[in-house]
């Protein structure tokens, strides 16, 4: 007799076992690279980057039929060019490998340290984490970078990339794996659970205390399904419903280029605005330039009533303007598309923003001390920005090199996550035989 | 028609709601309080523990209530005597806030600042998390603690302490919530969740988003109760398989008052010793003299076949010796028990750590300088001790001044947390126009 939901479980136990096995030996590889100095590290990365480079044309040939499948299967144009990983594309991320490669070792320094009063020696030193678990989209670079970020910092890593990646992915796996090998490490120590399918996300998902932390990459969609079902510790990333707040002392010419910026310099991004906030005091002398920089760059805007009356009073040549709704200021369009709103004050910018915004990134636009002063400190986002674009907010852009995730959560790690966020620490005490009196 | 089931859950839904209310008007007080400077919450816990002291007999009075219900209901001494709280014991609670007071305020530190090079100013800044959720167990000093240790470090905390202290509980948090209110804080910002009972508790472990941060304290079961269904991210804390470890190197004058310390100089804690490992090569010397002191101190050994051999054939006085099982190996006994286990060699004392441990604390006893780094590099737990008691794996001997528990996880906070591990980091940019290119 076949029990279609009977089947499902019986798979998805499998699946749980089988992840909990590569879990385990994932830590146990880990074990040995967290003894590796950084110069073998290094040796490791670079040896990497010239095997990318050297099977270049094996990895372009699987992603030729991962196109050609996902092309078939009737995918958009944006996600194909995410998937597309050829031979100009495998090169640059095998220089983003060198260029892990080059970067400071996290592990190993010390955070504090310091003597008790009864001689005890104690150091709180920076140490690798363990076992990460990465679910991503469908986005070849992205194996490659997570794997050479992981070996810099000491992670083992279990990878659940998108289906339509899985011949890239396996076929990039399949080279790191060897190099791995021939420098003597256990290929279990950069593993991907692609063969359980969507099981096998589901299985990381449940896989605490084989798996230390779990990190979602990707849309929102993914990402909540797996901070709301993991029982690992996730930490959460990427959405970001941005704001710019422009106040009364805002300098009017500085702002719209930031807007620009913020705005289009790249649309599909978590770090591109989607808010408009504006003082009422400056609303009539800036919206209508700010409508009109927007329309001449094809940017739809969803205003709110007092905005659409300024704007459309000033007859704003091309101005594809809407009216916005209750739904639009929690909407990330990630789009050329934003959301405007006349607000009375600072003190309702920040309220309007604290209660909308995914607490990513904001920026204001402004010369008064204090309200910078304010702003700054009562927004509660991972980036808070002052006359400078939201784009800023990058691993790359803040010195990191390369980063894993940008993490909208509280916990752990707070904005872009390179390396040092990829550690924990542990406490070492150097005794003489001290006791507890 | 009565459904129990029904019922049940139209409560568990009242409850949910509640606390998602509680949990958003605590955040609300939190952002007053996050603008107050030192000075000013300073001022706050002088306050409180006045008012302590002050009202220290309506406390006292609402606590034998507390102990007398609880001592019908049968109640172990032991858990007694944590329930109580006397008028000297809340002075002494009132003194730990006073203490607080005088620690350093970790809100505001820079962690870390640098100009990019188009001039960008960077900084990452020290802030407090938001809204904490405590769930503890009948232990009234804890209300306080943790309600001082919040309002230092800025955060708001709802609170589910343990059903036997809700009289104690309820009194305590009453007159807290006085002097908030006569500071012109808003009382939400130190709540409990005590009148929805467990719905309560339940409540909180789903509020994501109205909690920010959710710390289990006490026994394992509510630990693993809270970490397995939280919705909410958790700081999982305490459970403490404490080892240590003779080497064959190890000064065994050193050895056995240590072993002692850590054993019996207070039982039913978190850092406890609870397995004793001994190298081969010094179990013959070492674990006869161990064992005498043991029995002395009324320890009962479990021991695996090799050190009940040696402990037998010694005729240890009063010795109370059984064989241990492979379930001692994974118990915290919090109880005059020890697990003793001969190893063959440094890599298996390693190994058998790290698969059972809780990754709480370890002490290695040695003086070869090359098995101390072995030790202390591959150990995977939150404190490794070389030489010295487990016993100083606390906040307040580390130098926090107090703690709120002790992380065993590799998020965010391992170790002893303090009003440091109470903070999040936020990025602030100052620029000057800056766009990204």
């Amino acid at each position: 007799m076949t029990n279609p939901q009977h089947q499902t479980d019986a798979i998805n136990a499998d699946a749980f076992e089988a992840v909990c096995v590569m879990g385990d030996a994932a830590r146990n590889a880990q074990s040995q690279l967290a003894q590796a100095n950084t110069e073998a590290k290094n040796e490791l990365l670079n040896a990497i980057a010239d095997a990318l480079d050297n099977h270049a044309d094996v990895i372009a040939g699987a992603n030729a039929l991962d196109m050609s499948q996902a092309f078939d299967d009737g995918m958009d144009a944006g996600k194909l060019d995410r998937l597309k990983f050829n031979v100009p594309r495998i090169a640059a991320a095998a220089q983003g490998v060198r260029h892990v490669a080059s970067l400071p070792d996290p592990v190993g320094e010390i955070v504090r340290g310091y003597h008790l009063e009864n001689g005890l020696r104690l150091q709180q030193v920076r140490v690798p984490i363990g076992v990460l678990g990465m679910i991503y989209e469908a986005r070849p670079n992205v194996t490659v970078d997570v794997a050479s970020l992981c070996i810099k910092s000491g992670n083992a890593v279990l990878l659940r990339g998108g289906h339509a990646a899985e011949r890239t992915n396996a076929a990039t796996l399949s080279i790191i794996g060897d190099v791995l090998a021939e420098h003597g490490y256990d290929q279990a120590m950069i593993d991907s659970v692609d063969r359980y399918g969507r099981a096998g996300a589901t299985a990381m998902m449940e896989a605490r205390g084989h798996i230390d932390v779990l990190i979602p990459r990707g849309g929102a969609g993914l990402i909540q399904a797996v901070v709301r079902n993991s029982k690992v510790p996730v930490i959460e990333t990427g959405a970001g419903n941005v704001h710019i707040y422009v106040d009364r002392s805002g300098d009017l010419d500085k702002a719209i280029p930031i807007l620009i910026n913020a705005k289009t310099q790249r649309v599909g991004v978590c770090n591109a605005a989607e808010k408009l906030l504006v003082h009422r005091d400056v609303a009539e002398t800036f919206l209508p330039k700010a409508a009109a920089a927007l329309a001449e760059a094809g940017v739809e805007m969803h205003a709110d009533e007092r905005a659409y009356g300024i704007i459309e009073q000033a007859r704003v040549k091309d101005a594809h303007l809407t009216h916005a709704t209750d739904e639009d200021w929690d909407t990330e369009y990630l789009a050329l598309e934003i959301g405007i709103k006349v607000v009375d004050s600072l003190d309702e910018a920040i309220a309007h923003i604290n209660r909308h915004s995914t607490g990513h990134t904001e920026s204001i636009i402004a010369e008064d001390y204090s309200a910078i002063e304010e702003f700054t400190s009562r927004i509660d986002s991972a980036v808070v920005m002052v006359n400078a674009s939201t784009r800023f907010t990058d691993g790359g852009v803040f010195g990191f090199g390369a980063e894993l995730g940008i993490s909208t959560q509280k916990m752990h790690a707070r904005g872009p996550m390179g390396l040092r966020e990829m550690t924990t620490t542990k406490w070492i005490g150097y005794g003489t035989g001290q006791m507890r009196a």
